[in-house]
């Protein structure tokens, strides 16, 4: 039964989604247009994305750096292509120091022309590769049609830059990232199914050889690309002469990659697992994963839940104490649901008394009765149920909307709802430009079985077509 | 005995800095005048630097935010006060999307003005206070002279905003930050024995009713502001209209904090304790505690280095393995030597002969041969040591170049290498004046036993008055 706080989703999702932002108390609009102030809940769970994905970038063995936020204008101009992406995107400092400046400088739309300089500054030999580098910044790229977490004029997120020897090497290191970084965070963490693949020569990244992404599906049926990793060949080692020595003493070019993910995730999290209630968190990436409502502070209900929450963050729980009896039980237990914490747990006189605490799962909305003997190893199994039941109701629901068809007309039709999926050769370029007119874009290009394929002339290649954010 | 890379401190210390962040991989210049390029080692440094002072900051119950780099013109027109510290300052954006703005908006050199509009939003009655904000993000100062991390264009750093009922609830926090955020991490994780106190008028900060300061001496005798901690009485409130409802129904002006700290730390780090042959990172900041050197890769010796690497990091110690036995082995462990790592482990074929590992301090250099059987609580107990010794000698250091002085006069003369102690009543405004021609300024004032007085007309106040960065 909705709480009604929000806006349905079956009657309007954008305004659903306008709604929770607000009501989950996640972000409010800055002052200038298209800017976001992202509040202290939407921004812990900004911090457990970014703990989680920086642990695998690690664990990948590239390291963090930070590059400056001012880039001098010239700086854009030495690849040509990358400006033609950007420059009506760019906010432009003109004055500084109370004066106005020699040359201008860019605020980075991304720091892609900085890590190109300090690669080929640290790299000598074949000795120094791979590279493996990483930035976590805000970047800002000017957006005449903003949308909170999802097209903003600033935002945060890492790239990732690496240099290498061999075409190979570079090949298989952006493969790595998007599996061990992104698609393990988004299955394991995020609990959603994304699609893997290659983009088409018309959505690639401009410049790159390669551009492989992670789709989501979201609760209306809209793709969201959710990270991207690229092959870069050689164009951006010529552009800044990243070249190194190689063991024969001859000096060849390098290999790159970069890769990225931004607050975007949060505008996937929202519209992948939200529902009429609220968000709905998974337990792994939740910053509070049970809440504790003291229902009547009588009877020492104050204290139990106090050692409650002791006994639950011994386990290693993530956990949070309501003992706000003054506002009305209803309103609490619906904050907590719109805000999508994975369990809730109810303690009063009554439940004191029967010996039980009162479990609400925010997944299903299964309520049930556990004796406080033993409740905490039972969370600690709900959790993980939780946690299991998101990513099943998410690819129960990217199934179900995911339709294999023959002909583009069919394509146009299952991706007013969904996702269709046809063989990229009966698509094609043409078939690609088609469907662009009414919105719906090749989302990526995959095998049959959901692999990246080695090349893109792969004739078995499927094509996922839908409209996206 | 120095390892000859670097310029001694005794001949050149602004060289000896230079040479240092350099040589130790820690920072480049940026393109654009006063930026910088953290390199991987000194980002990682930044990173421990953050985790700590982060999780004192959320112990200390306040939540992270993150809020937007653009600020309308207009905003910093709002306290007059405030504009007319920072305007020289601001970098100021007046063009993007490709066209020139109808306002022109500035790069946050603070995030002032957003948090007081922010709380000003948040806040409605008693029940929303206090309310504990901090963010961490990237700020631009635009600046005439800059010095790598000591004053840089653009900054990292945290800063925190607070709001509360009454006076007194105000004052309590910004002492708690000031204790058990700053205070705290510099002396048990920085090793660093920071002088506390109050500000004078003159060096207060605008609008602040008491500013509260961290002073650490660095090791030419100058002082570094590590942190600080400010009371705003209901200045900034009444300009950004932060007001609440009390208990009685009655609408009240509330009372603000202001506290941060920055990437300043790092040049903090490295001026208070590195020596000739590099850095000297505490064991507790260390994001490389102990660095395993194989000497040779013969007779089993790589893959003893590498069990023993998991066995520390099995223990919980941070662990980096080099097996570069291609380069020199004096080079490598010079590098580490620059790099501070506190223990240097070298392991060889005699030393495995020997059933040894052959451990090198850098604090004290001490070099010994320890048992490989049990060495992994051998490690344990002397990262432990080291960061006791560190935070000794920089308290040794601290105590000697602390100089009791009873006079103007005498005070100048022992500023001129070190810090100089006399009654506040003894030097005055008068006297704050006439040092300052000689770049002499008074960090902070303090109770005789170093506490912070409660009111700054206490007759018995300290003045520590010193060169400073």
């Amino acid at each position: 039964m909705p709480n009604s706080v929000l806006t349905p989703q079956a009657s309007d999702f954008p305004q659903w989604y306008q709604d929770i932002l607000n009501k989950a108390e996640l972000a409010d609009n800055g002052p200038v247009r298209g800017t976001m102030v992202i509040r202290p809940y939407g921004y812990s769970l900004w911090e457990h994305v970014q703990a989680e994905i920086d642990a695998r970038i690690k664990a990948a063995g590239a390291q963090n750096v930070y590059l400056p936020l001012f880039i001098p204008e010239s700086y854009l101009r030495k690849e040509a292509e990358h400006v033609k992406g950007f420059s009506p995107e760019l906010a432009v400092v003109t004055h500084a120091g109370g004066k106005q400046l020699e040359e201008p400088v860019v605020v980075r739309p991304t720091s892609e022309t900085l890590f190109g300089e300090v690669m080929a500054n640290w790299i000598q030999s074949y000795r120094d590769l791979p590279l493996l580098l990483n930035q976590w910044a805000n970047v800002v790229r000017w957006e005449l049609r903003p949308r909170m977490f999802l097209r903003t004029t600033e935002f945060l997120w890492q790239e990732g830059h690496t240099a290498h020897a061999t075409q190979e090497d570079a090949a298989q290191y952006a493969r790595k990232i998007l599996h061990e970084v992104y698609q393990d965070f988004f299955n394991n963490v995020l609990a959603l199914p994304v699609l893997i693949g290659r983009k088409t020569r018309k959505e690639r990244f401009a410049g790159a050889a390669n551009t492989m992404a992670c789709e989501g599906m979201m609760r209306d049926g809209k793709a969201l690309q959710m990270a991207t990793s690229h092959e870069l060949g050689q164009t951006f080692a010529k552009a800044f002469n990243i070249d190194f020595t190689d063991v024969a003493g001859k000096v060849q070019l390098a290999w790159t990659t970069s890769w990225g993910s931004s607050t975007r995730i949060l505008g996937g999290l929202i519209m992948a697992h939200g529902d009429d209630n609220g968000l709905r968190i998974p337990p792994r990436l939740a910053p509070i994963q049970v809440v504790v409502l003291v229902v009547r502070d009588e009877q020492g209900v104050g204290d139990r839940a106090r050692a409650l929450i002791s006994e639950m963050k011994a386990a290693g729980i993530r956990t949070q104490l309501d003992t706000d009896v003054s506002s009305s039980f209803g309103r609490r237990a619906t904050n907590w649901e719109l805000k999508g914490i994975p369990i809730r747990i109810e303690l009063g006189p009554r439940d004191l008394a029967a010996g039980n605490a009162t479990v609400v799962r925010r997944d299903t909305a299964a309520k049930s009765a556990i004796p406080l003997q033993g409740v905490v190893a039972a969370i600690a199994r709900m959790l993980e149920e939780i946690q299991a039941n998101l990513l099943a109701e998410a690819t129960a629901t990217q199934k179900k909307h995911l339709t294999d068809v023959k002909t583009i007309d069919q394509a146009r039709d299952a991706a007013q709802e969904g996702f269709a999926r046809l063989p990229w050769l009966v698509l094609g370029e043409a078939g690609e430009a088609e469907l662009a007119q009414g919105g719906i874009t090749v989302r990526c290009l995959q095998r049959p079985d959901g692999a990246i394929s080695k090349s893109e002339d792969d004739p078995e290649l499927l094509a996922i077509v839908a409209k996206a954010y």
